[in-house]
This record gives structure tokens, sequence and C-alpha cells, in this order.
């Protein structure tokens, strides 16, 4: 029943993890009048008082979403943590709690899931959540680590993903690639080091991009600023897939499309030197890598004045008519069409 | 760092998942005022709006919580909403939404996750409960399976561990092990298929225990039940991990002991007969073989008028000074001490 081994049958492979969200709750309809906002936004919204309460939550798998061999414990609890923050973030609200479960295999020590429990402590700590539960069981293989977060926003302040309009901004937090970078980098010495375990690599040119790909901040400052600065987005969603796929969600929730402009995307001069190194187009970390845990929002022309100067604020693009599609516009002007796949399968000549 | 190879580390399986959760939660403290309970009940609290909101989560991984060989995907999508459901009857509250977050391996077709989906549908419908968001991911083995619950009551009937007092009544729901007695049908049938996979089971005879073990159903009525008899129970718990877990974490919770009356756990006549023919001691079975997802709760001797004649609630005992702890009283009226391991270690000749 359950071998994929009949050719009539669908692997999900094939299907690929939005198609299959879709595919899966298609069909189940909100029942609950305290249930306001259901799957397809980076969290769910309800009211069981006044204002909403979000949840989010995530799942990271042991060799799917975190290699043990370079990502220590500490900071994948914190990371997970981050992680699931970001989600809030996104919609402008403030995360409040987590519950925090726990799948491991005997091969853990209660000391090895101590360290994971203090990166998380800390994540609890530097970003005031509480944690208020969870389950915690045994797991054949490896670490499973699922974790859920709730918070609140006052109703008017909430942000989802639709609500963009044609001319709105496009800006995005902070620096795009890095996270990407700093994984090739730690792919790089994993394999050196398999080949010479005493090998003593110095990873200090490589130190902002691997400390973004292991230890992320979720960007709580951000909404913050756009608070004191009094500017609600109109759309905006944290980038955990890459720059491309997180356009092409605020494309189809706010029907719109979008003009990015491949030289205002942000990066790293760091991100930009670890790309020719391993001779990548650095534009392809921050449209494909993801894990950067920005947020990408699009807000009014009139706020323009607002962010034009803010360090760590970019306008990358604006919204435009839904039949112009999500375009990247390159450097000499060309236009590629961005997609959910993102754009690897053009030639870099394009891009250059 | 992470093998378990070194004696001066803790291995998880010394240390229970009871005492890991406390180990593991006791350094947080709750720091929002949003956050009311946290760990150590059957559904931490917050207050988003004027009344409680609840959210519990459970994390089921394929090998170690369900067996794939007889557990159908529907029932599994089925139970695995149940288990969450129960944890908030157990508080007195009324779930609302869920969250389901997914892992799987490629094994998996697209069909088979559309039945695990059908049955979580079911559950959905038949509890008037909205599926609000989750993530879905690939596995490397097998099925993993993280489902969170949130939901609401009125501050006044919530419903906690804590809050027995000497000489309230101990009352169950239903009958007991029959879970556990399915669970040996459907182990032999599974072992007698691995020898002739021809074997055609007729398990008539079984149908109660093993509908209990793959589609249990949460109590709803029996909240809705108590609401109508005007009884807010003075404490709470669901049986997941079986009776006499379930008295010793009210006991602590509470700082009360307990009297529980063998003679008294309710037992379906077939449960007696399949233990019969498997050689097992039913009580041992109500006591120890968990996954009733009944509820288990204290009363005022005051409510005995209200629910003594009840078809499906039992009063199988009352609380009494913590220091005379939890006592199970035999037929022939001695005292055994229920312990966390529950009493399999005793002799069968003192509950005969």
């Amino acid at each position: 029943m359950l071998e994929d081994k009949n050719p009539s049958k669908t692997s999900l492979g094939d299907l690929g993890e939005f198609a299959l969200i879709d595919h899966l709750t298609q069909s189940f309809s909100l029942q609950n009048p305290s249930s306001v906002l259901g799957p397809g936004d980076d969290a769910a919204v309800l009211y069981h008082g006044k204002d909403p309460t979000l949840i989010s939550t995530d799942l990271l798998v042991e060799g799917v979403h975190f290699d043990l061999t370079y990502m220590p414990l500490k900071h994948l609890g914190y990371k997970a943590v981050m992680v699931n923050l970001s989600d809030l973030y996104a919609m402008n609200a403030h995360p409040q709690q987590i519950t925090v479960s726990l799948a491991v295999s005997n091969r853990f020590t209660l000391e090895a899931i101590d360290e994971l429990y203090q990166g998380i402590a800390l994540a609890c700590k530097n970003y005031k959540i509480d944690l208020i539960g969870g389950d915690t069981t045994s797991s054949i293989t490896g670490l499973i680590l699922s974790i859920s977060v709730l918070g609140s926003a006052p109703k008017k302040k909430l942000v989802h993903r639709k609500g963009a309009q044609e001319n709105d901004l496009l800006v995005v937090s902070g620096d795009l690639g890095a996270a990407y970078a700093g994984l090739q980098v730690l792919e790089r010495e994993k394999a050196v080091f398999k080949v010479n375990p005493n090998s003593q690599p110095d990873l200090t040119n490589y130190a902002y991009s691997i400390e973004r790909q292991l230890k992320p901040e979720a960007r709580k400052d951000v909404i913050d600023l756009l608070d004191e600065l009094q500017i609600i987005p109109t759309s905006m969603i944290d980038i955990s897939d890459g720059l491309s796929s997180e356009i092409l969600h605020l494309s189809k929730a706010s029907k719109v499309g979008f003009h990015l402009f491949e030289e205002k995307i942000p990066i790293d001069p760091e991100v930009n030197l670890i790309c020719e190194e391993f001779k990548l187009n650095s534009a392809t970390a921050a449209l494909n890598g993801g894990e950067d845990y920005e947020l990408l929002f699009t807000v009014k022309q009139k706020d323009y004045e607002k962010i034009k100067s803010h360090p760590f604020l970019t306008v990358v693009g604006h919204a435009c008519e839904a039949n112009a599609g999500c375009q990247l516009i390159t450097g000499l002007g060309h236009q590629i069409e961005l997609t959910a796949q993102g754009w690897q399968s053009f030639s870099k000549e394009d891009l250059s």
C-alpha cells in the first residue's frame, strides 16, 4: 500500500512542498468563528479574544534541515526558535510563547539534549519568549524538532502576504545570500574533514556568513523600527526559501506582479568574495539560497521618505500589474521571469 | 560529541520521559503576562484575550507510536487528532483549531498521504475542528506527525491536574484496558501474517477492542455531560499512559493520595475475554495499558448524586491525605502502592 512501486501513483517529489500543502488542505474549510485565517500565510490567525492570536509551526528533521556534523546543538536550538519567530514577525506580530516537541534516538545523551535546550533558552531570553509546553519522545533515527510559536498583534497592525498594490515599493531588510554562502563554506570544510580529520580550518574570512547560517537572528528590530516609523507594510513575508520564491508568494497572494532590480539586491561584500571563490553568482545565492530570515515587504510610495536613508532597509523593486508577472531586471536591462523553481535554469550570461 | 559511549554521560533511557521534560523545562520561567501556565499539565494556558487560550502538542513517530503494518493511514490521521483533542477536553476546554506538521520519506505516495488527511478531515468534521496550518517536509525514514491543538474555555470552567482535595471522589469515564487488549490481538495477527501471508483472521470477537486501539474517540461527550450536570471537576487528566500513571499525576499536582478500588475499575467483558486468552490480568491492562483516552477526574462528594447512575461514569476511588500515597485496594482488601512504573513487578497472586 505504501511503497511507491505503482506507476499510477503520484510521488511526493514530483509535487513539491507548496503544491502538496495546497493539495492536502484545499478540502478543509474553516468552521469555527474563532478561526480567521487558515493555511497559506506565514502564520494562522484566530480570535480567542478581541485581538488576534497567531500560531505558526515548523518541523525540522536531522539530515533534511540540519547536519549535526557542523551544526552545534546549541546553535540548532537557537536557530529552530528563530525560524518560528520570523514567521510571526513576518505578519507584523509579536511572538510570546513557544512549544517544543522533540524526538531523539538513544544516540543522544542527556548532556547533548541539554545543549540543544541551552540554545532554545538563549533564544527565549533574547526575544522574551516563554516556553510553555511540548512533547518529548524517542525516534528510530536522529533528531526531530517541532516548534510552534504563538503571539498576538493589534488587529489593525496585522500584515498578510496579500495586500500589496500596484506601484507599492518592494523592500528587504538586511542583506541576502549570506546563509547560503556560509553553508557552502561549511559543506566544503566537512568534505575536507572527512579526508583529514586533523585539519584546522581558518574560517575568519567567512565568519559573517557562517554565523548567518548557524545562528541567524529573527528581525524583531525591523518590526520595532516599522512601528517607530509608523509604517504598516501593505504585505509582508520572511525570506526562508530565497528572495525569488518569496516574491512569488507575495505576487500570488496580492494578485500583483513585481519588478525586482538585480543591482539593488543587498549583498554583503564577504558573500561576494565567497561566491567568487565558489564560482557562484551572488544574486543566485540571494534569489534561491534561502535561510536569510530577513523580511520582505511592500510599502506605499508615500512612505519612501521614511525609509530611504535607513541602513538596514533597501528598496529592491516595486509592484506592477499582475499580467506583467514577476521580473528580475538585470544590470543590462534584460528581464528574466522569476519562477517557482528560481531561475537557475537560465544561462549565467543573461545575468552578468 | 553525540554518541553515548562515555559512561559519565547520562542516557535518555535511564531518565524516562517525565523526568526528561521536568529536567529540560525547569530552568525556564514565564516572562510574558499572557503566559499563565507552562509545561506540566495536559495543555498550556495563555491569555491573548479575556478568556484563556489553551494549546497542546503531540509528536508521533512511526515505529515508536504506531505501526503501519496494522494501522491504516486513515485511522492514524483520525487517532492523531483524537490524542490532541483529548488533552484539551482533559482541561474541561473546547478544542477549535489544529495545526498538522508532517515529515514523510519518499516511500509514501501522494495517495497514501491523502488517506492520512482523510482521517484528519473526518476527525475535524466530527469534532468541529479547523485545520489552520502546519508544515510539510521530507524525512529520511518513515512518517513523523506533529499536531498542535488550540482551544479555549471560560476562565471559571478550566480544570487542572491540581485541585483535588481529600475525600473528593475519583471518577473515570467509559471503560479501560480495551486499547491495550486490541493491541495484543493486532500484534498477534501481525506475527501470524509474517508466517502465513494468506491467513484471513476472523476478528469479529475482538472488534470493540481493536476499534479502541485503531480509532479511539476523545470524550467531548463527557465534557458536554459535565456541563449539563453542572459539575466542574476539582482536577482532571486524560488516560493516555494508563490509569496508574494518571492517578500519580493527579496526586503529585494536587498533593493528595488516592485509594483506587480494583473491583470498581470498569472493564468491558470483551477485554476480560481477551485478557484470559492472552493470560493477562485485565486490571493490569487498565492500570498500565494506556491509550484509552478516557477522562479521569475528581468531584466533590456532594456531586455524587448527579453522577451515580450515569452509564458512562464510574466512581473508582477517592482522594485521601498525601502521606497515604496512591494505593490500589484489591478484592481481598490488600493495599498495593501504585508506582510510576505501574505495579507489574508485583506478583499476580496479590491481585487475584
